[in-house]
């Protein structure tokens, strides 16, 4: 069992010395360190992982305990432990490919995480949820009902407890104020290399504009529409003997694998946001 | 010594077989064929090279020859021929890096090229044309110079003869009259992968959005600003520790080499460009 | 509907006028070409593809038919017609990621294919295979029984005209009695960048170099363990702090991917085979 | 002006604290920390780097100083100044790409470094070694001469203080005299991904196999040929049509890279060796 602290700061001397004596004197020890100083913007950024096994501080006195060093830092800070798994809902329309690389990943063990509920604007994958015995719920949306969906939808999760949201190729666009009540805990992935292709139709952009390689790019959600924060992109190469039905079938494997990646960084807490923009800490 | 015909027209049945057989009922012996269709624009393209030392047609009565199967076709069609080295001019400005790369590949002979001129706004690189005993011209450029001095610049790559017109980082913006002259004639190396980052400063524009990799487009030159046909594409990973200038750094080493290919491609003959688009043969 | 000719014969002139003519005499249009020559052996390979709609010499008679002009030619050869749905065995033993990429694709109709059964020497499997409604059949191997339950392996494979066998992590080896009865019908992935860590736990010998990247590799199977003509490759890029079970759990998607994509070649008829190694026309 | 630790030692708690405390305490403030736990092994490895402008031990003491806590924790450490530019002897036979790569980038500021000699056992090289102003020595070498000429070019390395040598497409086997004397001081690339094809004409071997990629590795040089520790590899794709002669020309562009990258690694002090392969702190 471990701790992890992630953490940031203005930059000052000591920083890491002041945070790693909190660990030792309360006999902890540490198994991961990441750090990061932006010089530019004169940021201090730490992950740091320690065992809690002999630990002196118990985990739920923790927060109490490290308050003090982190106010005197001016520190954003949160502290996760390894024994809580995540609880995530996985958000979906009609395509079944970033569902499915979830599903089997997280029951072959990859992810500390449980799937509390998979929701959908549509039926169609409510068999593969049963397949795994994951509650399913359908939410039709439409512009009329979207208000009061959506808050259905919050009130489900909230009560669910939910850590993370996956918009696993959920095709409909999250209004303002549900995506205010997840600030950073909603991973989606866009099938570009964003920012180029943002909005709609990506593979069909790419094929008319002749690129000789298409991406895809996994994202925390935010009010600015396929512009929040990158956690992962990768991209391969295509060429001209490729037609759109090409792109999307190449495509769906890239789609599943940034999300994925960027899902497991996330799951183990290494990713910071810093205006607009991730520190990860791979 | 071989011949590469390169053509495309509307589809219809008995292409291959027509050209096949102008070639081996002259004694020509077909050393590499690629070939494509495409479904939805109903088009055909093609790319073959066979040897000429037996070839019953001169080279000098080819096109002749091969006009009245062309026409039939509704083709538009070239012909072009290993003996004839490309003649280059490189267009550059402060920046060696990319021109370093070409003139050390042709000397190690990778191009099937003479790099018949160098040409600069600026004087930078004199030196490093001289090294290689290549005629460096500079055409300083203002708003009130350009017009004359691009005119001086196209009636030198006239009088030279030049095939291919490669702008290794050249930092001014040609006009329309003067890409008009050298209709898919001109490479450029664009610093993003295009469509991302059109413009100038891509590298700054890169680091502020977050992205994960960085990419170089090399693509001909059309009066679209960084919009014309895409050649070739590659990207790097990059992390939140890489500053603008760790970027420019890791930039420069894509910059040479996708720049390179996408020349090695159009020296060979391989490029075709139907709407906007390049079909490239590898 | 098309049909698909696979050739290779000692190069010489007029190959792709004969083919081409025979294709456009009876009436047949060719919508992909691919052709090789191989200089150094002095060997010519082709892949050529035409809608059979308004082909004017039926599938069944095609074979005889082009026989003449491939005897000319002294010529290896195939047809394929895309009609003819791939029967596929694949066998397995306890691991379930590259089975399951199968089954999933094969559902999404990535592949022109029937999986008509799933082999293993374990049960661990069986549900995975009966939630596809796929036969499933059990063939435990010791020592004692391997050559009686190969040949009744081969009997049910000859029974239900299995055209392509997949070893899906298929933690056995195939006796060259078996191997013998499917020429270049077996294709294999191995969880290294052959011919590096040969045999038996290459995570773990990769682990022990100390290499930065890891590979898989898809091949056919021949008698030399590791040693069949490779089919595709991929690698991803690891580091100091990826431990063994990092390295199993990032290889999967590289063996599954690499699989997958070695059987999409197989399956559309873009591979050849040529003094161990393949010709593969992507 | 910075100072960089690098460090191991057997795992212990309160490492991290007893460093970090050690810099701050003497006000230097850490722009930098890297840190590995191998759990398996039970090791620790730190880089650290921290301004020392205003730090209160004198380079000159920062030894002794640090000596009493690294001896209490057993470790193996040493510490690097940035204001030291590392010394490089670059050591080259006939081939240019790889000498001609790293003389481009020092000069473009890439390394902190100083290229102090040459060496070569071929004149083939001088001129251009001339034209950067390095002097270059030539040593033939033969059976007869072989150990002879070492000693001469040691009693050269030595007088001329050199960091680091680079083997940039060396064709001559060290002996294990000389490489003692310059323990994982010695940088070699390799043109194959290691372990695959070791010893002479890896692109043969590449291509006799029929590989679908080829790869570059760069280690540090001991004892066991093309078997020390693994700093940096790439691979690049190929296919049937590349002949050996192709793939030298497409392996150049990477062992070019992968060198280059190895030497800015090491250059850096982000390589620690343990027990055969590397840690790489990126």
């Amino acid at each position: 069992m471990s701790a992890i602290l992630l953490l940031s700061c203005p930059d000052q001397k000591g920083l890491v010395a002041s945070i790693s004596n909190f660990i030792s004197e309360n006999n902890g020890n540490i198994i991961s360190l990441n750090e990061h100083v932006d010089l530019d913007e004169k940021m201090f950024f730490i992950r740091v992982q320690w065992e809690t096994n002999n630990f002196e501080i118990e985990n739920t006195e923790l927060t109490v305990k490290f308050k003090p060093l982190a106010e005197k830092f001016n520190a954003k800070w949160r502290i996760e432990f390894t024994e809580h798994k995540s609880k995530l809902a996985i958000f979906v329309s009609k395509y079944n490919h970033a569902l499915q690389e979830i599903l089997w990943r997280n029951k072959l063990g990859e992810y500390n995480a449980e799937i509390a509920c998979i929701i959908s604007n549509h039926n169609d994958l409510e068999n593969l949820a049963n397949s795994y015995c994951i509650p399913f719920y359908c939410f039709s949306i439409t512009d009329e009902n979207k208000k009061l969906n959506e808050e259905k939808e919050i009130e489900l999760l909230k009560n669910l407890e939910i850590d993370v949201i996956v918009l696993a190729r959920y095709m409909q666009i999250l209004s303002p104020e549900f995506v205010s009540q997840f600030p950073y805990k909603i991973i989606n992935i866009h099938h570009s290399f964003l920012p180029a292709f943002m909005g709609g139709n990506p593979y069909k952009q790419a094929f008319i504009r002749g690129v000789k390689m298409i991406g895809a790019t996994s994202h925390f959600v935010t009010n600015d529409l396929d512009e929040g924060p990158i956690i992962a992109q990768d991209i391969i190469r295509i060429s001209h003997k490729d037609s759109v039905k090409d792109l999307v079938r190449k495509g769906r494997d890239l789609e599943r694998l940034v999300l994925a990646k960027a899902l497991h960084l996330h799951l183990e807490h290494r990713v910071l946001v810093q205006k607009g923009k991730t520190i990860v800490f791979e």
